[in-house]
């Protein structure tokens, strides 16, 4: 195991741009970290993919970050951190934070009414990832899943505000909405990007719950307590790397993120194959 | 090599179920032909992968189909048909059909004002399969392309006739419309199931090629001029093959094709990998 200093970055990863809204919670909230992040951009999505595969990617995904001296691995991706997550923490002295429990258990300390809507892929929905830690935490809490799949490609075609998005969102949404919701857990990465158009389409009594905002707070108090918070005066440098299509990642990253990027750094998947 | 006898399957390949487009062309206009489909689900979308990648791909795909004694191969994706036929060709005994010349060709025959544009995935746009093809054929045919990555969801979400589809195709054609084209590709075997929003927003004077109608001509001239024709009286029979989520598949399948399936096979990626 290295050293670990409170300069080394934070690392994050993901199967694609997702996790990318992890990445500007993450900046807000500790804006004097550094950040390394890998997308999985060659083999996205991992959501259509068996466990097993989506266990041995996560293992190289987390492999190259470990390269990159992180000092916490964040899995901004809700399809990992539903699958793969406990061999990760076994796997690696590193500590893993995944999207899962942050989310279930700040939409728990929310929920006043006791009834919690998710909303996630097709994967992360069929796995019921967060219905049964949300069960296992309370078992009076009654949860409302629904799978939308649409607002995957809608955030990154970048359709944030478009009468067609709210269209879909209400589609989607209809059923939940009558079922008296309090609380809404985003439990996809890429949805943040349509929070707006979600909480328009739910009301203002439903509380929307963003995983990355959660698996931030965790992240804080975890380096906190640990003295590995960064403490230099400057604001910390992000480091992108995916396996490919860098042009294709930098232009959506920059739209979720809202700044401009200098470099994305393109990595062979064979590079990612052979990490020992 | 093995014997062909017009008994022989069809062989059908794909990435997912984009051509299941394809599939629903060829049964109906050669309703006796068998037909054997392969729909790579476990490594979709082959878009946003590398050329070495798809070839590799290609190849496999091809060698379980000749595992079927398929009489000829259609190669129902327009990426693979972009980046992959003619090493296929050389690899293959067995006659290999891709979508870019059929379609362009039946393009070039019907366009009068030489105007010609092309809708397809970004790979597809971004590798000018299809402009390449037809400035070789016609260097007075003028083109224009635009990417339309919403369709492939929206499609396989079924929101075939939604107001928000209309929404988009206004938004993704609105270019198109302006520039005086009278022949339009629809350059992604999943465009067809959104024909008629894409003929609605163009208008009536815009003739949509659908790449299968094109391809199934093309096979059928084939068959024909050697003999291979199935000459039964019986209607065909259909076998769907796929690398993974067969539940998914089936369900998608069946509302693409407008019938019910018995049964959908899943191949293992091992399976497929040993082949040789």
């Amino acid at each position: 195991m290295n050293f670990m200093n409170n300069t080394n970055p934070i690392g994050i990863f993901d199967s694609g741009v997702g996790g990318l809204t992890v990445v500007k919670k993450i900046t807000t909230l500790l804006p004097n970290e550094n950040i390394v992040y890998f997308g999985d951009t060659a083999r996205v999505p991992y959501g259509t993919k068996s466990n097993e595969t989506v266990i041995e990617y996560a293992i190289q995904d987390a492999k190259f970050l470990q390269t990159k001296n992180v000092k916490i691995i964040i899995v901004a991706c809700n399809t990992v951190s539903s699958i793969a997550l406990d061999v990760l923490r076994e796997k690696f002295d590193i500590p893993v934070i995944g999207m899962i429990e942050p989310g279930s258990k700040l939409a728990l300390k929310k929920t006043k009414n006791n009834r919690i809507g998710i909303i996630g892929t097709n994967a992360t929905v069929n796995n019921k990832a967060y219905s049964s830690f949300l069960l296992k935490e309370n078992k009076n809490i009654e949860v409302f899943e629904k799978a939308c799949p649409l607002f995957v490609p809608l955030a990154e075609e970048g359709l944030i505000n478009h009468p067609a998005t709210k269209l879909i969102a209400e589609e989607y949404l209809s059923d939940l909405k009558e079922l008296n919701i309090d609380t809404l857990i985003l439990g996809c990465t890429h949805y943040p990007i349509l929070a707006s158009t979600i909480q328009e389409v739910m009301g203002n009594n439903v509380e929307l719950i963003d995983s990355g905002t959660a698996a931030g707070i965790i992240v804080k108090n975890y380096l906190e307590g640990r003295g590995l918070l960064n403490n230099s005066n400057n604001l910390g440098t992000s480091e992108f790397f995916v396996s490919d299509l860098p042009k294709r990642f930098k232009e959506i990253a920059e739209r979720f993120l809202g700044r401009s990027l200098k470099h994305v750094h393109k990595i062979d998947l064979e590079t990612i194959h052979n990490l020992l």
